[in-house]
């Protein structure tokens, strides 16, 4: 799957690209029935919304869950992305987001290429945000609003947001947001929200600013939102556990287009739980720890 | 200004009616070029999100606020009210609600007449909601949204919220909100958010659920949300402050349509300050009282 030079032009403009209905009805359906028993374990990599029980996000389910291992290997993401940034890629982070319905709580603007260089220390911008629809999307499920062309105005100061909501945050100054919006059309068209079936897909830059609100509706919002990232671009410290940031820099091999469905067999290496160095984390980059070894 | 009879159909099976910029550009300048003082005022009568400086909602500016005290007596506002409740109107309530860029916090699915019966004993639910925007409203500014036909269920079981937001509200349990807006045609139409310019208005049952989302766009959605009960119908007890609930059942006499602009004389009573009075309150009926006086 190549992208056309239309859709390179678009994705340097806007910061962006939507695929509705990429995957069918039938692939999602596979996903969203192992998300139940991913989030009613408590565990670690299960983040809870502030004052409740249900999951915000839950990391890591391609190396326990044999449905997002295929997912996290699948061609019509993985290649696009390959296309857009041209080298071999890592998964350098892999979420289910919940946005569960009268419970999802806000994400504050932010960059997430903010985090990864800020906690991370991934060297630049060569990595790429997927989110793929595991609901409907609609207006009031609490859709990704996207400020179209942030991406261009590179890596932004931020403030790290501990308080707010459950999940700490690199997040953005609202007068910068005011005047990206207002550069990017204000009311017309300054922020946007694709909306669309399960199964769709967006691809967004590192540095697209991007913001989601609470839902308030009867509608679970769940997606997995996982990142990409160049080989030769791999993060330098591991500030966070292993279940958050990987560290298996390993280039990423495609299943067949229909391993959804097919149910092709795939390595679990969690699967009997984490190993207790993913939870091993340091302040000094990796170099400097190899150097002290 | 009556209302035709498709409107009085549509507003008894849907509960709501929209009037896209009833008011123009002109008269919503000088409402909204009122809002900044109100604001900045440091008095009980105006209450800031939780956690900030922003005001969520600022209650009876119609008695200290010339622009507003014409707004509350406006016969494009008042008139449709009255058609539809078949007698003279008081006001019950009168707010300007902030939902201020960046940090106006939601509303939780509630009627209001829930916190009317639980606290001030209106008898029935003949009252009306009044919602004019002073801004834009869009889908990323928290517009209000409802699930048309649910106010035909009548007077619902709240639970009193004391924690969510700054403001006390008697919300209503999340199945029934899952099941009001399955009956009203789930992702087709069960919740509807009515959006348009500055100057429009939403006439809505006091039973009609609803709730609005927080605001995280860098757009203000300020709106006048006022509430017109029935004379016969008045409260029976003063168990809010007098700047919450009015105690004057004094049937509304409308200023001429052109009010606004010509900037006609009003009555402030409240000009140099609210009345100790205004802040007594009791726990007993008011015919309790006056027997008791």
């Amino acid at each position: 799957m190549r992208l056309s030079a239309e859709q390179h032009a678009r994705f340097e403009r806007e910061g962006y690209l939507f695929f509705p209905s990429l995957f069918t009805p039938a692939e999602t359906g596979l996903l969203n029935e192992a998300v139940p028993a991913l989030y009613a374990r408590r565990e670690a990599f299960n983040v809870r919304e502030k004052g409740s029980d249900a999951v915000r996000t839950n990391f890591a389910a391609h190396l326990y869950s044999a449905p997002f291992a295929r997912l996290a290997r699948h061609p019509r993401m993985v290649e696009p992305v390959q296309d857009l940034l041209g080298e071999p890629l890592y998964m350098h982070q892999f979420k289910v987001n919940g946005k569960m319905a009268f419970e999802g709580d806000v994400w504050q603007w932010h960059q997430d290429y903010g985090t990864w260089l800020n906690d991370d220390l991934m060297p630049t911008e060569r990595a790429m945000n997927v989110a793929i629809f595991l609901d409907d999307v609609n207006e009031f499920n609490g859709p990704l609003m996207f400020i179209p062309g942030s991406h261009r105005k590179g890596v932004i100061d931020a403030k790290h947001d501990l308080t707010t909501t459950s999940y700490p945050l690199w997040t953005v100054d609202n007068d910068l947001i005011a005047q990206l919006v207002a550069r990017a059309g204000g009311k017309n068209g300054g922020i946007v929200s694709p909306k669309g079936p399960a199964g769709s897909m967006i691809l967004f830059h590192s540095c697209l600013v991007h913001a989601s609100t609470s839902n308030l509706s009867p509608w679970n919002r769940v997606s997995v939102y996982l990142s990409l990232c160049a080989v030769s671009n791999h993060i330098r410290r591991f500030k966070r556990p292993e279940y958050i940031a990987h560290r298996d820099f390993t280039p990423i091999e495609c299943l067949p287009d229909d391993c959804l469905l097919q149910q092709d067999p795939v390595e679990l290496p969690w699967k009997n739980g984490m190993p207790a160095s993913a939870l091993v984390t340091s302040s000094e980059p990796i170099g400097d720890i190899k150097q002290a070894a």
